[in-house]
């Protein structure tokens, strides 16, 4: 993991401990400033389809979105590294996502989730990424695209 | 709302009281073979950024797709309002988003959002539809479009 | 058609004059601030399936494209009427797409085409347009969503 | 190049010789049943923008339908290769695009531009795929994601 400000565990435990997102039980997995990768496990709350027991579309969504967040936020914490912890805090709380884009390709079925996220371009005032979901036996499950504005 | 169908209400009542629905606090608030409409209430657990209190960019697209979905599902009951509870019950199953673009327009601030989808294109194995959520006080929040595939 | 600019009909007749604008054959139905309709003919040079005479996915989202860009331009130059025409030309010079969405939702088949655009949100960066293609019996052959950046 | 099919070659000379893909300049640089790369030179034809000679929008998203389309049609005979020259016809005449997204990353600046399509799911009704642009500097220009259906 890249450590690229003094703070940088900070920002990323503020993320994970977001109501919504320990719901999901999402854990970062992985970063660095290309590239994060997020994980979470099934459980019963994550269900959309009971019938076939899969996830909820509106998890994968949510969990894809935050992936591309993740890596945004730690490029751009990165590219701003002699900043303050005050101006890093006001520049992440002022990024959001822009358009998100989602492919549904299998069932959301498995044991756990992997959402993979990479920076394809990194402007200055917006960022573009692609994710992947995978389940544990790296079947794809969905592929996305998001751009996102650091305003 | 239409009932076209005896068991109409059931599956309504089924798809709102999927427990990640429920912790979106999704309600129907209007349902026809064209358009939906759904809500729900601000509330701590939505909170996506805690400097600005505005909505988990997950929790928009989750709205936004399961408005989409739930009037496609009430298109379909209505094209074979002669089928089965259970052919029904298999062909809703069987439902399931293809792709979902989201565009978001301005912060998820407001005490309720409304979820408006209505379909664009019903066809024999896809559905589109445009979705838009809006606050309290009409302030359009996201625009999206998704199609959906009925297997 | 709006003249907000003295140079308004300049701006629309440079961009209908490029070449490939004119390879599609596109012309300006309506134009104002909020809503743009263009429309084009239906001609060999245009069809993308010879086996069934149907208009190259490649026409209608670029077609569609330019409605967005179009509608941008326009509510641009309203907001600018006080700009010279050398910082007009400027800022539309730097007017680009970001993100584009199409959904195709029937075969482009007819004899005349019309697209429509609207702008959904008006920025100060970006602006957002939904827009839709009709063919002469207003059978709805594409549906799509645009990010436009004035940078 | 694979030739899955004895008139494979034929069905991409078809292709390429589609009038507006003539226009395009676009030729088959690599084809095999996971991805497609195709090319094209810059030309007067193409310009979006002659303040800054870029290339129009509507070229870029046309080349990544049709590098998609390209990879998805390989795909498609390589798994029907026992199929006969008429079936095989008829079923590509019926391969249409459901969704295409495009994100603009960087002006369409360049000499030739190469167009690289991926398969990323072969479904039975639905095949997805990834599609970028980059310019002979290897600059990426546009990232994009298709939805496609061999009906």
């Amino acid at each position: 993991m890249i450590d690229t400000h003094p703070q940088f565990e900070q920002f990323v435990d503020a993320i994970v401990r977001i109501p919504f997102n320990q719901l999901l039980g999402l854990k970062l997995e992985k970063i660095d400033t290309h590239e994060a990768v997020m994980h979470f496990d099934m459980k019963k709350e994550l269900i959309g389809n009971f019938l076939h027991g899969i996830l909820h579309g509106g998890v994968i969504s949510a969990v894809l979105d935050m992936a591309g967040g993740m890596v945004v936020m730690a490029n751009a914490i990165h590219k701003n590294a002699d900043k303050t912890l005050e101006e890093i805090t006001t520049m992440l709380g002022k990024c959001s996502t822009v358009d998100l884009q989602v492919s549904y390709l299998a069932p959301g079925r498995g044991e756990r989730f992997h959402a993979q996220a990479e920076i394809i371009k990194s402007g200055s005032k917006l960022s573009f990424t692609r994710m992947s979901l995978y389940n544990h036996e790296k079947t794809l499950i969905a592929s996305a695209s998001a751009t996102y504005m650091l305003r």
